[in-house]
């Protein structure tokens, strides 16, 4: 079978907005890593936030599932704690089979939605 | 001649959003893979589609002639099944000779556009 | 010297809207490649056009001088011919030295800005 | 302990545009290199500014500590002068340690928000 992808990966730009579209979860501003495993292994990812002021903070546990995508918003991220608004961070997701990672924002703090994307920044080696 | 590319992409962010300027082609709500392929050899590409909570679906199959580019819309894929809008997929696209991906996404579903666009995540393997 | 960069680049994702806010050149819909040279060297670059129903057009020619930054609007570009408006093509830009390139468009066809951008797929081969 | 990153890092497109939302430094246009520096040493990086008709400007120094994130605005640079509005640049970081950097631009001159974002492009090798 196919396999895609890379054990670690960063995403250096982090920032969720407060205020915004908050009254439907389609359009509240957020931040998403979307991750995609097309191997037959599940993959355990343990995400690290770091920050501008402090230690990092985590890990972050999620599992994606063999053949599965999961797309995985910072905001609902509540263990060990819940991701600061209005603050800058960054990420580093490390996962224990190669998968594929994308970083997305939907900005609605002004009353409209504005985006951005990338492919995160992904290396083969492991943790 | 020149060729550049990878025969595998991977875009693990996908969603096509309802709703929006539906009356006009050009301002729909899409998400679209553009693939170059600048060698002397049509491409012959297979996407598969992966979900969050059921098994893959695919291949779809589109072909990029030599020296064209194909900008393929996810909402006008029909064959096996159409895309479901308002659900969060990943796509897997492998093609027999090097191409190059581009994810791009239009959102117009607040009546004016917001844009994303990457680069996919190319391996050289094969299928 | 610092030198960075690939001699190969692909951008497979290119439009140009006509409309928008055409009577201020900084607001006009446009894409644009935006090229870096770091090294001492001037860069001698060839820009190829793709479609997705008739055979490329190109080289257009470019030079990036040594130590500098050159934006190229596609809508500027004239020679052998210019680039349709509302047509879906791809671009193949070829260098002779090590160069960077980063692909955005900005759309103001509803009358706001929309942006996108990525750095182009780059290869080291040469042509 | 992890590692991940690149010693140099590029961004060919730059453009702080003037006006805006200036009123409120969270909305005012801005042009941002996101840096994460995960390992355990601080990071040395010297930024050189590129430009279309002039020689380089720089080094602008900046400091990521160890297991840090540092969101540095352009509009921010002061020494050895302050960044151009309205002018086309592109920018080269060079760090002594390996970082990860991602681009990002927030531009309001419409009185809405538009964002683009990339990770920049990286190459293993030193100054």
């Amino acid at each position: 079978m196919q396999t895609i992808g890379r054990t670690v990966w960063a995403i250096p730009e982090g920032y969720i907005p407060s205020g915004g579209l908050d009254d439907d979860r389609r359009y509240v501003s957020h931040e998403t890593a979307c991750m995609l495993n097309v191997g037959e292994t599940d993959a355990h990812v343990r995400i690290t936030l770091y920050f501008s002021d402090r230690e990092p903070v985590g890990p972050y546990r999620v599992t994606v599932p063999a053949r599965r995508t999961r797309h995985v918003r910072f905001n609902d991220l509540e263990q060990p704690e819940r991701v600061p608004r209005d603050t800058d961070y960054a990420s580093l997701i490390e996962s224990d089979v190669p998968i594929v990672v994308q970083h997305t924002r939907l900005d609605s703090r002004l009353a409209e939605l504005s985006l951005l994307s990338t492919i995160a920044y992904g290396e083969a080696g492991g943790s």
